[in-house]
């Protein structure tokens, strides 16, 4: 089996090693990956300025291939141009943070994952809940390895992209698997106000994401804080098909006049 | 009603200037654009870098503020910082090119009505489906005006983004309105390699989206095809509800490992 392998905090990413050693033992891995880190580029491509592309090594040994762009970039150009086999699977991650309710819209890791789906490949993102790296990406490299290893045989998996979150907890404090939905968290955000030596304004966005009242295990963001590993399929309609109906109804005199 | 417009084109763009002199009829207008062109950033946010924003001038007056960021970045900093008033609906637009089928997904435009959805905000994007600029943005703009109004007067439609696209055609040649969803279409890529003075491989994304066999006037692209203004209603949850049941069916073996 050919897998590519990516995620979005570059291609030195530690949890990207952990993940590249583990697939390794599902089938043949490369690595195409952004060169530097690329987060909250959501489903950003690059087609106004050409792609750079170079071999990248580590410890004197090829390691994979590093792309200027994003991780949908990578997704593309491994799977049309860099790699020589037809890619069966695309894993992105591990991820440093983790990707539930309203930010998996600002993802690239997850971005990877849907652009392998568009083009017809079988894929998972992978994310880890913690802030910050130096932490154990160990377990979420295996669990990874074992659900490739299922969607691979299973013709209606195949066809499902999964986002999949991992509480940063020990494996023994791991409560389950759910499969879950994107769930509803609401982003408190702001933004910080500074002056730059030249006196110039300029902003941070700041803020953090809060969990809703209520604690549904059928919510990603809900289940993954309560340690559960959570697995949600994804999919790239954004129409809002309940509405339809609604919307041509509302715009009834608009259609006829 | 205090109305913010942005677009991925840039401040200066045509189609934004266009729209601006329409909607001013409908309230108070305020621009807060990407400063250069960000056509498929799609849901981008810029997080780790601080964002410039500048007010910028055109033919001595103020036009609006320029930010260095991506469309979804203006909607939240025009709305969070920027504007002194509460912002009732983000118009984003009007594009250069149609934003239909798997495209939206790429979409900056679009984006930015998606962006305003998730801070409670009415939106639309609109767009024109012409491959170069120097076309006439007046029908285009006429008609998002007079949908903005029938958005703000319907309690329902307030709550769904809308995503317009506007076929490239002198208005009596326009078909009519109809209300679609995002269609179907392959997207043939290609990648083309080339080296630098300096004999580097580099890379430019090629190639073209086509559409499917099936002329369904439900999908927004062959809707827009045969001369149709499209209007799609758009939400943000990127789960696949569909296959939920049948992802947790066909893991319980790994759920119950």
């Amino acid at each position: 089996m050919s897998i590519l392998l990516t995620n979005d905090d570059g291609i030195y990413a530690e949890g990207l090693g952990v993940l590249f050693g583990e697939m390794q033992e599902l089938g043949e891995c490369a690595i195409v990956a952004p060169e530097t880190e690329q987060s909250a580029v959501g489903h950003a491509i690059t087609i106004y300025r050409p792609l750079m592309v170079r071999k990248a090594g580590k410890g004197g040994r090829f390691l994979g291939y590093a792309v200027r762009g994003t991780p949908a970039d990578c997704v593309k150009i491994g799977v049309k141009e860099l790699l020589p086999k037809p890619v069966e699977l695309v894993v992105s991650g591990i991820n440093v943070g983790a990707n539930v309710g309203i930010n998996v819209l600002y993802s690239g890791t997850v971005s990877a994952a849907t652009e392998a789906a568009i083009l017809g490949i079988s894929s998972i993102a992978v994310s880890l809940d913690t802030k910050s790296g130096g932490v154990d990406f160990s377990f979420a490299a295996r669990f990874t390895k074992k659900l490739a290893g299922l969607v691979m045989k299973h013709e209606f998996l195949r066809r499902v992209p999964l986002n999949v979150n991992v509480p940063a907890l020990p494996e023994s404090e791991i409560r389950g698997i759910v499969v879950t939905r994107q769930g509803n968290a609401r982003l408190v955000e702001e933004f910080e106000q500074r002056l730059d030596p030249r006196g110039n304004i300029y902003y941070w966005l700041a803020g953090e994401t809060l969990l809703p009242e209520t604690d549904d295990i059928e919510s990603d963001a809900c289940a993954l804080r309560r340690g559960f590993v959570t697995v949600t399929p994804i999919q790239h309609d954004l129409t809002r098909h309940g509405a339809v109906d609604g919307v041509r109804e509302a715009l009834a005199d608009l259609v006829d006049s």
